[in-house]
C-alpha cells in the first residue's frame, strides 16, 4: 500500500509538539567565541518534543564507534526521548573516557536547561576524529540554544545548518499523509557528505549481512506526531534505513558516528500503531521515502560529486551476491572516475563483478543505462556481449547528472540497489586538505 | 637462509638461452600500420628459451578473465613452455568464442614463426577490455619479432616497453646467485599501473583467503636458468606471489588478465632443485626477493601515484584479521588522499580499521610511521590514545614519498604487509579520459 503523501514545509518542527533550533559555539574552535555567531555556519542545535516520544534509532556497525553513539544507543533502548542535542565540527570519537563523560554531560547540561530527565536527552556528534570537545564552547551553545528554543516556535533550518560539515546545503523534507482518518506529519533533516557508506544496526552490532565499509558521519534526524509503539517504530525504521542510508556510498568509508533518530510524540492523536496494526504499512511506506529521499540527498551533495548513479543489479542468486555485486560496482574506484569522465565503460563495471564476492558469469551478463526510474534502457551488453549501441548513444546515457546503470546477472531473482557517486578530481582535492592550514583537514 | 644476490644488468634475457624482442604492431589501431614503427611504443613482445623449459604460473581470480589467462593456465599445468607471446593495446578479455580463438591463434602462429608446438607457447594480454585482437596487426608484429629474436642477442627492454600500458617506465630486473656451486640467474620484467590489486592463485580458481578487489592488469615474467621441477616451481612462485604481488594494491580494483609466468629452462645446470632439496630456500629467497622488487615498481609507477606506502600490520588476531585490517587502510579513499596530502590523520585509519573484518579494539590501537623498513617509529596512536608526538613531527613523518605506516592491534600475533598507494587528482584524471577522444579511454 502507497501512502498518499503530500509534501508540506517546516521539516522536523512540522510535525506537532516539536521545536529546534541552531546556535554558532565556535566548536572548532576558530577562535570566534559566544555572541559572534553572526555570519558563521552553526554548529549546536537542540531538537525538542513538547511531550515525551516513542523512539527509535540505528547506528554505525563501525567497531571504533564514538562516544555521543554508544550514549545514545543505550538510551534509545528505553523506548522513550524527548530532545536531541547534536553538533557539527567535533565527532567525539576515539576521546576515551573523556568523550564519554563529555557526551553525558552535553545531554545532562541540556536536560537542565530543557527542565527534562538526562536520560531522555540523546546527543549525536560529528566532526574532527581524536579531538576532546571543547566543554566551554558547548556549554555556551547549549545556553543559547534553549534560550532561542524558548522564544520562538521553531528554527529546522537552523538545525539542519548546524548539523552539516562538509555539506554545502541543508536537507530537509516533510510530509503529511492520512492515519486512522488523521492527519500525520513526518519530518526530516540529515547530514553527509563523505566517509559515507552506512552500515547501520539497531544497537551497532555487526550482522553478517552488513557492509564492510563509511565515512563524513551521516547523521539523520526524523520526528512525527503519529502515535506508534517504539518496537513497532523501531521495526518500521530498521526496515526504511535497510533500503536507503545503509544503500547510500560516497567513497566506501564507514564512519564512527552513522546515527539516525526518530522520536514519535503521538500528538496527532491516530489510533496507536503497533507492528501488527493494519496501517503500519502506510506509516512504513511515508518513512520508506522521507528516508530515502533524505539518502539522496547525502548521495547528490556527496563530498567533489558530479554525477549520481542508481546501480540497479538483478538477476543474482542470492541476496548477498545482489548486495556484493552492486556494492563492488558502486565502490570500484575505475568504474566512478568512468562515471566522472561520462564514459560508458563496460568492461570496469564486469571487471568489478568479477571480482566480487557474487557468482557471476560473464556469458550472461547484462549492462545497460536509463533515465532515473525508467525502465526504457538502452543495453550496452547483452548476455556478455557488446550490443549494437553506438559509443555515441552509450555516452549519451552516461551523461546526464543522474542516471540508473541496470546490471542483470540472470542467475537467478535476488536484486539489490546502491545510490552510488562518481569520483572526482575535487574529491580527492577536498580530502587531501592543506597541511599547513589544519582548518582544511577533514574528519 | 638468506641467498647472496648480486644484482646483474639484462633482466629476461640475463639467464642462459632466454631471448627476447618487442616490436609496434599498432594493436590500438592508431592508424600507423606495419614498418611505421619508428618512435611508437611497442605492444608485441616473444619471450623464447632455447630449450623446453620447466614452468609455474599465477592467474586473476577474478571471474570475468580475459582469453588468454585461461589458454594459459590450462597450458601451464603440463609442466613445460618454451615461450611466451604478449600484447599490449587490448586485454582479449570479455571478447567470448572469438577472443578463445584469438588466443590460441596467437600462440599457433608465434609457434610456427620460431619452430615449436603450440602448446609450449603461453600467450598474455593487457589494454581494453570488450574489443576483438585486431589479428592482422598481431600476425605482422609475430611475424616483425620473430626476425627480430633471430637476428640480435636480446632485446629485453623492448620487451619491458611492449607490455606498458599506463606504466610511466619499464620495470626490470635481474640476479645472480650460487645453488650447488654454479652460478644461477632469475630476471624479471612486469608491468601494472591501475586496476591493481591482484589476488592471484595456480589455477584462476577463488580460494577463501585471497581478496576480493584490482585493474590495469599486471603482467609479470620472469625468467630463470635454474634447474628446477616445475612442481617445486610452482611452489615457489605461489609463495613468492603471496607476498609480493597479492600483497600490492594501487586502486583496490582485481584485473580479469593479471598474470605471472616463470620459465626456468636448467641451463645454468645446477643439481636439480625438488620442493624438498636443501637448496630450495636459496632460490625461494632470491624469486622472493625479484617478485618483491617487481612488485614495488608497480605500485611506485601505479596510475598518478605520488606517495607509496608500506601498511605493517601486527597483533591481530589471525591472519585473516591482519590481512583484512591492512587492505581496509591500504583501499580507504579517505586514508589515501590524506596520504596524498601529507596529513598524518589518524582518525581515517582507525576508522578503516573499525569497519574491516577484522576484530579491533579502540583503547589497543598503536599507529605511528617509520622511514621505510625502519623500526624507528613516531608514533601518532598508542592504545587508542594520542601521543605527544606533534602535529609538526607527525607531518614529517608522512611527508617523504615513501613511508611505513605501522598499525599494532596488540590483540594477537598475526600479521600482514600491504604495499599502498595515495589516491591523487592525477589518478581521477587519467582515469576519467575524454570521451570525445576514445584513445584515452583507459581499460
Amino acid at each position: 500500500m502507497k501512502a498518499k503523501l503530500k509534501s508540506i514545509e517546516g521539516s522536523i518542527v512540522a510535525p506537532q509538539g516539536f521545536r529546534s533550533a541552531g546556535v554558532f559555539c565556535d566548536i572548532k574552535r576558530l577562535g570566534t567565541g559566544k555572541g559572534s555567531n553572526k555570519g558563521m555556519k552553526r554548529d549546536l542545535a537542540l531538537i525538542v518534543s513538547k511531550v515525551p516520544a516513542a523512539v527509535a534509532g540505528l547506528f554505525t556497525t563501525n567497531q571504533i564507534c564514538a562516544a555521543p553513539v554508544k550514549v545514545c544507543a543505550k538510551r534509545v533502548k528505553n523506548g522513550k526521548a524527548q530532545a536531541i542535542v547534536v553538533n557539527s565540527g567535533n565527532a567525539n570519537a576515539c576521546t576515551g573516557r573523556q568523550g564519554m563523560k563529555d557526551a553525558i554531560e552535553m545531554t545532562q547540561f541540556a536536560a537542565a536547561h530543557i527542565h527534562m530527565e538526562e536520560e531522555v536527552v540523546l546527543v549525536a556528534s560529528t566532526g574532527r576524529i581524536g579531538v576532546n570537545m571543547p566543554m566551554e564552547n558547548i556549554y555556551n551553545g547549549i545556553e543559547e540554544v534553549a534560550q532561542l528554543l524558548g522564544n520562538t516556535p521553531g528554527h529546522a533550518d537552523e538545525t539542519a545548518e548546524a548539523i552539516m560539515t562538509s555539506d554545502t546545503r541543508p536537507k530537509k523534507i516533510a510530509v503529511e499523509f492520512k492515519l486512522g482518518g488523521k492527519a500525520v506529519r513526518i519530518g526530516g533533516i540529515c547530514k553527509g557528505a563523505g566517509m559515507i557508506q552506512p552500515g547501520m544496526s539497531p544497537t551497532g552490532a555487526r550482522p553478517a549481512s552488513l557492509p564492510q565499509g563509511l565515512h563524513a558521519t551521516m547523521l539523520c534526524f526524523i520526528t512525527t506526531d503519529t502515535a506508534i509503539e517504539s518496537k513497532a517504530l523501531q521495526g518500521a525504521l530498521t526496515e526504511a534505513v535497510a533500503n536507503s542510508f545503509n544503500r547510500i556510498t560516497v567513497d566506501g568509508d564507514m564512519s564512527t558516528n552513522d546515527t539516525v533518530l526518530v522520536l514519535a510524540n503521538g500528538l496527532a492523536r491516530n489510533p496507536k500503531l503497533g507492528a501488527r496494526s493494519a496501517e503500519m504499512k502506510t506509516f512504513q511506506a511515508a518513512l520508506n521515502h522521507v528516508t530515502l529521499e533524505l539518502a539522496r540527498m547525502i548521495v547528490r551533495d556527496g563530498e567533489g560529486v558530479h554525477r549520481v548513479v542508481t546501480v540497479r543489479v538483478a538477476g543474482a542468486k542470492t541476496i548477498q551476491d545482489a548486495d556484493a555485486a552492486a556494492r563492488a560496482v558502486a565502490n570500484s574506484a575505475l568504474v566512478k572516475t568512468s562515471w566522472h569522465g561520462g564514459d560508458p565503460n563496460w568492461g570496469r563495471i564486469i571487471d568489478a563483478l568479477g571480482y566480487s564476492a557474487a557468482t557471476v558469469v560473464e556469458d550472461l551478463v547484462d549492462i545497460g543505462y536509463s533515465a532515473p526510474g525508467s525502465r526504457k534502457i538502452i543495453y550496452s551488453l547483452k548476455r556478455g556481449q557488446p550490443t549494437k549501441a553506438t559509443f555515441k548513444e552509450l555516452c549519451a546515457a552516461a551523461a546526464p547528472n543522474e542516471f540508473d546503470l541496470h546490471i542483470d546477472l540472470n542467475l537467478g531473482k535476488a536484486s539489490a540497489i546502491m545510490y552510488a557517486a562518481d569520483l572526482t578530481e575535487a574529491y580527492v582535492d577536498y580530502n587531501k586538505g592543506d597541511v599547513t592550514d589544519p582548518a582544511t583537514l577533514g574528519g
